[in-house]
């Protein structure tokens, strides 16, 4: 079982222990955030990343706001909370769990008006406890839905991190993998570094040989050779967001790897949580891509590898069209040539 | 004028100087090589690249070794050349201009045979300062020949360096950038940075700036974004071999833009001299295809970015299908649609 990326420790005024993400491989860190401040620079920062997890880190940051104001009253504890909600769903835009996330807990915050403020601040934890809980099992259920795409002896490749690492349990793309294994099927896996953070190189590498399976490091830029080649048998990816006909945001590269597998006939799949689904938006082009920072492509291995003052484009996501995908992996089963039908029909 | 990547200084027992391009973009440093031994190293560690410039860089390792050994007869002397040309060859596997221009001088030198071995050393200079004369014809050739590709106002993306740095002029791809900015018109880059070694950061960027060209730094997987969202009005790169049938080897990541340029109606353009063709193999199944150390991938660039003991699939270059090429530029014109027969047509 992978070690947890985030954990609560204690009732209402407890605080989220982390898995400092921006440390692996080199060191294996647990960090302890016990402010909503904290929580906002370890999602920005990427401490904590992933979709899911950033989920579930934003309503633990919630929960924390309620523990640390003071407030004179249960109207003040409100104002409170949805500042912090709106402050902690700034810190990323495109991932839109996160915002989904802060709103579960805010509701179910709400549910409790009238109670008094500590029991609103046991609904806000006993909300993001399950929410959770609720991410445990769906990991498992996408696991299990995958098998179908997925057969013994198969080389999958994947880009980015949806593990272990991006979520409360083994994973999304991570999850069919592992499910498997479990299920005894050898599969080998190819890992994208994904620059320019690399979190394949980082972290889906050292979560999958962690985790006994068998990996090799490519660069991104090495995947088109490998689908052109035969070695590819299917893509994993996960998923930041999914637009109601299917198009999807994911870590900047996938669009890439979509467009090669389609051509040279390697099945793409992404494997995400019915929660990534925002059905309020009708496609991609409405999807905000976050730009990050220069720094992150000119020296993001120690030292800097570029020109001081070349300029950067460094957008963290792209937007694969529905049309690319073979099938979306949820916790309610396959998504088989995902259009706007076929997913209200599953995520409506 | 960019800065000369390799000069010959001296006669017969003179020796090369090149930029050390490892250094770059955060030194600027020329280095002597005195001996092939010091090529050789110079070449297999990419102090000097790019096709066009290690085919100058093998043909000055024989003239070295010309100079460098104790050579009793002609017969000797001969012996030993071709010992060296053997040698230096074998530094890096899949640029063809290299053994092209190693079997040039050498064959020059053959026709100064019987004439004394100061005479057969000073052919293999003579033969050696052609092909670098030659070569920055060919650069120049292909700059014009490349206008008919490039309007006011064009945005290209460029893959690794085919730039001064690779070549004894102002380059191949980027000849045609830079002869349009002669003329007059204007143009943006953007530059991938082409991992794992990073010559589209460290040495197109460098070099583009220098020269006062509009340069945005943009990692390998997100050249598909740019493509999806219309800002890119054609790819131009490099070569390192082409084969019969218009299949080319270029470096890593090269395949995948041209894969994504083709899907989203974007222009793709191999600008290379016809030293660069290979017409004794039909295609490009028969190129050799360098792998590299593993180290290239997880500690590049001043630290560890993977985990100890991870495994590494690291091939430096992949092959194009002649296919996805809008044309190749050469010195003597454009190859419209390459096959076989338009190849034989220029190159035969």
């Amino acid at each position: 079982m992978p070690k947890p990326t985030i954990e609560w420790i204690g009732g209402p005024d407890g605080f989220a222990r982390i898995i400092d993400q921006t440390l692996l491989p080199a060191e294996y860190k647990r960090v302890d955030i016990r402010t909503p401040q904290e929580m906002f620079e370890a999602i920005g920062s990427l401490r904590v990343r992933g979709a899911p997890a950033i989920g579930i880190a934003g309503a633990c940051g919630v929960v924390l706001a309620g523990g640390c104001g003071d407030f004179p009253s249960e109207e003040a504890l409100f104002a409170g909370l949805r500042k912090a909600g709106a402050y902690l769903g700034s810190s990323r835009p495109t991932a839109v769990n996160l915002a989904w996330a802060v709103e579960r807990v805010l509701t179910a915050a709400q549910r409790a008006a009238g109670q008094g403020p500590a029991a609103v601040r046991k609904a806000l934890l006993d909300e993001a406890l399950a929410i959770y809980e609720e991410d445990r099992a769906v990991c498992r259920q996408i696991g299990e839905a995958g098998q179908e795409i997925i057969a013994d002896g198969d080389t999958v490749l994947t880009h980015c991190n949806a593990g272990a690492l991006a979520t409360a349990d083994y994973g999304t793309a991570l999850a069919v993998i592992y499910r498997a294994g479990e299920l005894g099927k050898t599969v080998r896996v190819y890992a994208d570094e994904t620059r320019p953070l690399l979190q394949g190189a980082r972290l889906t590498a050292w979560e999958l040989m962690d985790e006994g399976v068998d990996v090799t490091l490519v660069c991104d830029d090495m995947a088109a050779t490998l689908m052109q080649s035969g070695k590819i048998d299917l893509v994993i990816t996960g998923a930041d967001r999914i637009a109601a006909n299917g198009d999807t945001a994911n870590k900047i590269g996938t669009l890439g790897l979509a467009v090669v597998a389609k051509e040279f006939s390697v099945p793409f799949y992404i494997a995400a949580p019915i929660s990534t689904f925002d059905l309020d938006i009708p496609n991609g082009r409405a999807i905000p891509i976050e730009e990050r920072p220069s720094q992150e492509v000119t020296e993001g291995f120690g030292r800097r590898t570029a020109p001081e003052g070349v300029k950067v484009f460094n957008p963290a996501f792209d937007v694969t069209p529905a049309g690319y995908i073979t099938a979306i992996v949820t916790e309610r089963g396959l998504i088989r040539n995902p259009d706007a039908a076929s997913i209200a029909d599953i995520a409506g």
